[in-house]
């Protein structure tokens, strides 16, 4: 089993490090190799994506990413920028499936802005579509507007689309997750304004005919944007495309107040996928060894569960985290007065030891 | 003057009922003539917006709004149902500019799902861009993928586009609102992914050349929904397009629990206006007088004060309105123990009374 280290910026490669101690610990012929992704990646071959890299990444059996970008890259032009990296990685390896967990551990409940009672035990599963919509739709660009009350000015436009295919194949990942957990399905859409999105909710009414168990209900994304602060745990699973997956995904992971414990997997249609934590580089942290490994750590839990078929390993790490969480152990993002501050390092030490 | 006044569904009949005796209360001159939207107006006269209702919206110098939508009409086909009338008078009046108030009123800090430390003063002005962007874009539908790995098979599509002069004359209005404030403007755009929207951040700083006096910053959307939950208060003025402005600015009404007292305002390059509650139909409380009638009441007082030049007018109403609030008088919707429950209508004889 390959396994493609990319740690990329900021703290990436220290968050990286103690997910990388862990799966050691685990004692599995693991083989790991490491290269440089994102502004890493331009600094050492100038460009955000080697071409070493993403040959690493197409052989590997599933790649472990830290995070991308860094102020020093922000003059760039777009696509020499650092997150053009994790672009190319998804449409390059068609990891067309994010799977985004929203949970609130209850030693954490604190952390949370919103009140106690309306996020414990929040646990909610964001199956966000990572290859289609506006993201890569063509054409797109600045031209010169071709006709209607703006012609001869310049505009800026995209194209947001979804085969048919796209979408019964997001949506039968995300039933088929439903079918794990509470078997109710919310597909968000904007079906009152967009065409895509009217297409989209005809074709996921569709693939429900072959889910009977799960319930499923539709919900337009200002709604959902709206619920989601509202009531929480009413969800299940959330299935949307690209663009709404992007932000509703964010705003639910910042619903538990510690982003820094949420991993994320996108996989292709093969479970091959890449893991990496929902928060970004944070670079004003990086290097001081502060920062929070444990969504790295259980990124490379739901990798052991889908890409490595090590479901035994996953929960093992799974129970480690809880455990050193149950120790009053927190890094500075998740501490609260009567528990105990620990860095990056020490971190990773207790869930090794916790193994 | 004269003020179209389109109840619309659900409790939108209720709540400009006392809306509208507020504005008689004032006695100003004012011409209210009622026109029949959305459901209503298919019911009417076979169309969610009426050739004589949006003729009456033309004529008006301000329009009243309440909502629409309702159940009933959920099956129509997409053309027909109540929205359209909304989209339909946004693109007919050209009220390119959406003015959204996120307001907590100390009084209801208890109503919100964020902790008081986190919401309690909170006021956000959003300003969505309304006639533009994915809403109206062309072209859209669903045709035969013509190329690429999904050629052949069917696709939805929508066209995201902004002209330069729709840009421009959002930010100006940003800019001078946030003139009015803090000073400070965040525009929201996902110029690291969009054509669109770095075009769109490309503009909005050459507008900020003529605002040195406003602080500009830049916020990525999925940032931006984040952040709203984080720490909404950091925020002062936000300015975004319309399909991001749909899903912010319902988060941010959502985050002061308290969606029934936030009003709305779409204005035209003139200054000329629809006004609206933040807030929907509500179609399952309708008429049973429960319904909070003070984002329509403040709706009105927008109206007196962007369209009618009434600014004096607006301040009374809104005094009369913390007033009631302070009386402890409260609807369902921002009921807590201690405070006394009315109806739609006792709400109203408050305001009345207060004025
Ligand atoms: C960095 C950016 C292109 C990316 C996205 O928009 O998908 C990020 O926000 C994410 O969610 O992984
Ligand atoms: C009803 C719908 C078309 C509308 C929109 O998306 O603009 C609504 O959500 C709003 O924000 O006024």
């Amino acid at each position: 089993m390959k396994i493609a280290v990319l740690p990329g910026d900021g703290i990436g490669p220290e968050i990286i490090e103690q997910a990388v101690r862990v799966l050691n610990a685990l004692g599995e012929p693991f083989e790991m190799e490491t290269a440089p992704v994102g502004g890493a990646g331009y600094a050492a071959h100038g460009h955000p994506l080697p071409e070493a890299t993403l040959k690493l990444a197409q052989q590997a059996d599933a790649i472990l990413f830290g995070a991308v970008g860094d102020w020093k890259y922000d003059t760039l032009e777009r696509a020499l920028r650092p997150e053009q990296a994790i672009l190319g990685l998804r449409k390059a390896l068609k990891l067309f499936a994010n799977l985004r967990p929203a949970i609130l551990y209850p030693e954490l409940a604190g952390a949370s802005t919103l009140k106690p009672e309306v996020v414990s035990g929040l646990d909610i599963l964001i199956v966000r579509e990572l290859t289609g919509d506006i993201y890569f739709g063509q054409p797109r660009g600045v031209r010169v507007c071709p006709d209607g009350p703006f012609k001869g000015e310049r505009e800026g436009f995209d194209t947001m689309r979804y085969a048919e295919s796209e979408i019964r194949r997001i949506a039968h990942v995300a039933f088929q997750a439903a079918q794990k957990r509470d078997k109710r399905l919310t597909s968000v859409d904007k079906a009152n304004v967009l065409e895509t999105f009217q297409f989209w909710k005809e074709i996921v009414t569709d693939v429900h005919k072959e889910y009977p168990d799960v319930a499923l209900d539709h919900m337009y994304v200002d709604n959902a944007a709206m619920q989601l602060v509202r009531a929480p745990k009413k969800f299940d699973v959330m299935v949307t495309g690209n663009m709404f997956g992007d932000i509703l995904s964010d705003a639910a992971a910042m619903l538990t107040g510690s982003i820094g414990m949420l991993p994320s997997a996108s996989l292709d249609a093969n479970n091959k996928g890449l893991y990496e934590p929902s928060h970004g580089s944070a670079p004003d942290i990086a290097g001081k060894g502060v920062a929070n490994p444990l969504a790295t750590i259980l990124s490379a839990a739901m990798m052991l569960r889908y890409s490595l078929n090590r479901a035994e390993q996953a929960n093992r790490i799974e129970a480690a985290v809880k455990q050193v969480l149950a120790q009053g152990l927190r890094t500075a993002d998740i501490y609260e007065a009567g528990t105990t501050k620990v860095g990056t390092r020490e971190m990773g030490d207790a869930v090794v030891q916790a193994l």
